[in-house]
């Protein structure tokens, strides 16, 4: 009997079959050099190479589905995000037939303008608040009928968002440590959830920016502070926990670790000269949590979970 | 009864065992998007992840393990390079024991001079002049008693070189095509020998930038003619074909294609964006020249080698 309502190990087993002809079992790199310079025996997740090029396709993938199966007749989704999630819920929605209703901020740069209109969907642009991004999506919702699937306090999301650790466990077994990082909780709710059903022996990490380190406050005081006036070049890593997320955070969290914008884009520059993958920054918060750390991750075996590879590749910070 | 010398099947067969426990059986990756972007069906030979980033780590380890084998008294390789090869063959040395002396143009990167430093070898700059290479490289040899180990006209080194196809190939059978770059014909050779032996019916291209086009002159004249002069983005395709390079490619290229320094890095900017992996412009040579034909390769089923991800990532040109 569980006393929570948490996606259960079976959920994410569902999940998992539901999406995997739709989604990429990405690769897990190794690089002896990263492992001389860290002294640890790291495997990287590269979900930098799943579909739209970030984890957040798991997710967008599995909330449709499950939408389609609870109600054949829905017509639309919709979301607000200026990231990943919009570009992932608007392939998604395309791929099986919905039609997806994007809200972004105005000040989201083109390129991500482009890109989810690329894939079909149609964008709302409003104000850079999160008031206006609200507003704007339940008049969206209102006009449209579209369902509103959230980027990550949703338990369809959390439960696909866990799959990538579990592929990792699949390849990788008696892991010392896996690593993730940390924005909404998404991610790290689903791979503690994964970890804790398929690989309990298994201690989870958090890894967070220092500008924007409210998990990191909100697990020490185990109390939720949202984030606010977040400052970091991990843009992925902005937002506050839900209240989905957080309780599977404090539930099962080992530890939570920061790492400063200087020390992203070290760790960045690593992964980009010596495993010539490209990542985003917030995919090398991660592997500064090693660097920084060497002291607990030293000749221990680690997954880290590489979240994604979408950059403008015109503003690279180094 | 074979009527040249070539490296037999048995040879390549040999090398690869001889370097199989040193360097990487690189991944083979494909991407939707760019599939569907040239019509084709791609299968990408990724040689950015070998050993120092490029597959010049494959004929330098066979040809330093043939020496020892060969005289197992042997201290000391020698070359003169300011590029992969360099690298490649310090690490190969450290890693087998022996003294490595590099002759590099004293305009080579101060970062490439640190990398085989780095290694551990002995650099020495001389003015940047294949005269002033060679004469500098005699002095090296003849102080020091090392063996020179050229960069690609040298069996030793097609022969491994010949690998990297080999490994295409033992994943994807039935291949219309494989592409491959060619600056001074190490690696288009192996290609063409390995191809020849493992998968008669697949038709190797050669592909090569505009700027420095002296193996498409010397293969449509069927006579040979030096690069003079060359001016290309794809720094690892500036040299001459050699005598041991030449003859194997007029005997077994099916034709070779030349692209523009804009074609090569929209195709690299491609791989970047959508493939999430970092390659050199002269990887990019072999997609640029699949997307400026597509009347030739469409629908068709192509192996891509992608021969080295090394780039100053301060200097990307996009």
């Amino acid at each position: 009997m569980s006393i929570n309502n948490y996606p259960t190990s079976t959920d994410i087993e569902a999940a998992h079959n539901r999406i995997k002809d739709y989604i990429h079992n990405t690769a897990i790199l190794s690089s002896k050099l990263l492992n001389k310079t860290s002294g640890a025996n790291l495997f990287f997740k590269c979900e930098n190479f799943q579909k739209v090029g970030a984890f957040k396709y798991r997710g967008a993938s599995n909330a449709i589905l499950k939408l389609k199966e609870r109600n054949n007749s829905i017509k639309a989704v919709a979301t607000h995000s200026s990231g990943n999630h919009a570009q992932a819920l608007a392939l998604a929605a395309r791929t099986h037939g919905l039609e997806a209703h994007i809200v972004m901020p105005k000040t989201a740069p083109i390129v991500k303008q482009n890109a989810v209109n690329g894939y079909g969907a149609k964008v709302y642009l409003c104000e850079p608040t999160l008031q206006a991004r609200e507003d704007t999506l339940k008049d969206v919702v209102k006009q449209t009928n579209a369902y509103f699937v959230h980027p990550y306090n949703n338990y369809d999301i959390i439960e696909a968002q866990a799959t990538a650790a579990k592929e990792l466990i699949e390849k990788h077994s008696n892991l010392d440590y896996i690593i993730a990082p940390v924005g909404g909780g998404g991610l790290l709710s689903g791979t503690l959830l994964a970890t804790h059903y398929f690989s309990s022996k298994t201690k989870v990490i958090a890894a967070e920016p220092i500008g924007a380190d409210d998990a990191f406050r909100s697990f020490k005081a185990k109390k939720f502070f949202p984030s606010e006036n977040p400052n970091t070049i991990a843009d992925g890593l902005l937002t506050s926990l839900g209240d989905k997320t957080f309780p599977i955070i404090m539930d099962y969290l080992h530890d939570i670790y920061t790492v400063s914008d200087e020390e992203i884009i070290e760790a960045m520059k690593l992964i980009w000269e010596r495993m010539k993958i490209i990542i985003e920054p917030s995919s090398a918060v991660v592997f500064a949590v090693v660097l920084k750390n060497r002291r607990i991750f030293e000749n221990k075996k680690i997954g880290l979970i590489l979240s994604g590879g979408n950059i403008d590749l015109t503003k690279i910070p180094f």
